[in-house]
């Protein structure tokens, strides 16, 4: 049952925005996909962004200006919601269970979609034989990578690998390529570490690839990225396609890892202030979890950002004014510890915005965004969003 | 635009369910319902549920088997839903912006419901004045209280109290109350710390009321609640309503508190395995943060439950497996830290359960409940759940 609509709801200028309420800056959207899109084509790889954070056709439209391109999803919804906006190349970049991987050929069955497949185990690579079975359809699938034990994957030197490519085969499926993805550059901060991250995710993803051809397996495809190494990668020698997601909006973790500046964030919560405790330094607002995530990805980085940085209604940041503190609906608003700044005068009613520490988990908290351009007032489209699986 | 409709959406049994996917056991919600209410009925206060963790009619239903009865909100949307529904007397236990007073107000006007307001500021009092004219119905207000330090609110004793009662009377709307929520006692873990916390809550909300009375205001609503506090009051003289949210659910963050059993939580995330790492003790999961939340709650408690506690697929507690760490689709599992305990077989393609820290932020990460009750696979129904703003 849908609830009432509200003319707010189709606000032209962001005062009139019910708040809280995710805004994304289209000037800094398209900047931020220019800059990696430049850096890939100089490295002499294919982009295949991940659509994980943005879950919008209208972002991936800024994408692909002309026909739609290559893509990685992070769930079968995203799959089938791409496939109905005329995408046709994806990478489910989830390792597979076998419903989901039934899941995936019927969309490529029903739509003529190439939706690839991951996975890193025999029992994966001996269900697929009953995946085409069932589906009609012939999967094709990478070997998921593990170049620095962040979470799935097989090591490139692992016996098991030459294993499941060969189970692969046996199960009547095609084998396409190796993927990995650097999840632990997330906790880097120097470019030298990024750097190296990201030799080190190019070298174990080519190891890897050479050691399956030189055991007959074509291997066309070897992909890889993480948003840090992506952008810090100087050499992508032997790998064919480079992936990201994040960056497209990028966010607080980051810039803290040195990947992006403040000004680069492309998305924030547009909030109000609805209370006050002057003796204690808040300001309450109207965007607590629920509208920022639970996500504390700087908590760990040498700026702690709280649930994100404060900035004025135009998007200037309010220095040292973090969201310390938040609830279902409420957001706590402080200076940051150790720094001797007064807090503003933030009265009833004001519009603020705040910066996400994370990008993919801010925005999924949010059924749509107000697009809006710099400090301009304007909302020029709203763009929806999709979520589930 | 609506993705392709997949005929799992409609299992029937909770082996062909889409993954992750939330559940909610009816017989567990509905024992926790009657529990609260016998306690507020033995106590002779009204309960006025909160709807923000369960956002469900059909939830809410089970609330009020008979005429719809009095709730709390923590958005407009909520109340916009619920009103649809034939909800007529609500609170919107969240500081006014002066922007959701008008929203409310004209809901009001739109469809006869009574839904109060919150505030703690002389500018929201004087706010009330433009609402009543702009929307030609006169606001009935509570003053949210501190009895704790938690957030917002009036101290009893702060001389602000008697000005913003005042200020609300001369902006020609209707004081109807004072409000409290003992938040920091979800930091509690002791029966008699918790009997203390909710005493502290009664007395500072009545000895407020008291305050006002003496002062010319009738102030007929004494509402306080939070669940700890709601569940280990002893006496709530002078209290007329109380408010919880979580306890129809529970969760291990409550679990941890010591208002409920493990057995109570209602909510869990059905998952997939999809993978291992046999020499970290790791089984990996297509439920990451996405579906689980990034609510780390029990963090701070004296069992830290990672991302959440892993049940069979009957929902049986494997002892001692918590999901260690999330990413955006992938969950890890991995037996708790300083146990001695194997992890349990868990093959590719194997369902598991996964209980919430939180359950307002695990439910808001799902757009329905598929509805089970006790160790069936059986889903008797599937109910809808609302978000937004």
């Amino acid at each position: 049952m849908e609830t009432k609509l509200d003319m707010r709801r189709a606000a032209k200028v962001i005062d009139t925005l019910i708040t809280p309420s995710l805004l994304l800056d289209r000037g800094k959207l398209e900047r931020n996909v220019r800059r990696l899109a430049e850096h890939a084509k100089k490295l002499g790889v294919v982009l295949r962004p991940h659509m994980k954070t943005a879950k919008s056709i209208e972002v991936a439209r800024r994408l692909f200006p002309g026909e739609p391109g290559p893509i990685t999803v992070s769930t079968i919804a995203e799959a089938e919601y791409f496939a109905g906006h005329g995408f046709r190349d994806m990478t489910y970049a989830v390792g597979m269970s076998p419903a989901a991987a039934n899941r995936a050929m019927e969309l490529c069955r029903r739509t003529g979609v190439d939706l690839k497949l991951l996975l890193d185990t025999v029992e994966q690579a001996d269900a697929l034989a009953v995946v085409r079975e069932t589906t009609g359809v012939t999967p094709s699938v990478f070997i998921e990578l593990d170049c620095d034990e962040h979470r799935g994957g097989l090591k490139p030197d692992d016996p098991k690998l030459i294993e499941v490519a060969d189970r692969i085969v046996a199960a009547g499926a095609n084998l396409v390529g190796v993927l990995a993805h650097a999840g632990e550059s997330y906790g880097l901060t120097t470019s030298d570490a990024l750097i190296e991250a990201a030799e080190n995710e190019r070298s174990a993803t080519v190891g890897a690839a050479e050691i399956l051809r030189a055991h007959g397996h074509a291997c066309p495809i070897v992909s890889l990225g993480s948003t840090p190494t992506a952008h810090f990668a100087a050499n992508l020698e032997g790998v064919t396609e480079l992936r990201a997601g994040v960056y497209m909006f990028f966010d607080l973790v980051q810039h803290g890892v040195g990947v992006c500046a403040i000004d680069d964030i492309a998305i924030s919560v547009l909030a109000t202030v609805i209370g006050a405790k002057p003796e204690k330094g808040w300001v309450l607002v109207d965007a607590g979890w629920m509208a920022l995530s639970r996500d504390r990805g700087t908590a760990n980085q040498r700026l702690d950002q709280g649930y994100g940085v404060v900035c004025d209604e135009q998007g200037r940041v309010l220095e040292d004014v973090v969201v310390s503190q938040a609830s279902q609906e409420h957001g706590i608003l402080a200076i940051r510890p150790g720094s001797s700044r007064a807090m503003p005068e933030l009265p009833v009613g004001t519009q603020i915005r705040i910066l996400p520490n994370h990008a993919c988990a801010m925005g999924a908290q949010h059924d749509f965004y107000s697009v809006i351009n710099g400090q301009s007032p304007e909302i020029e489209a709203r763009w929806e969003r999709i979520r589930g699986w």
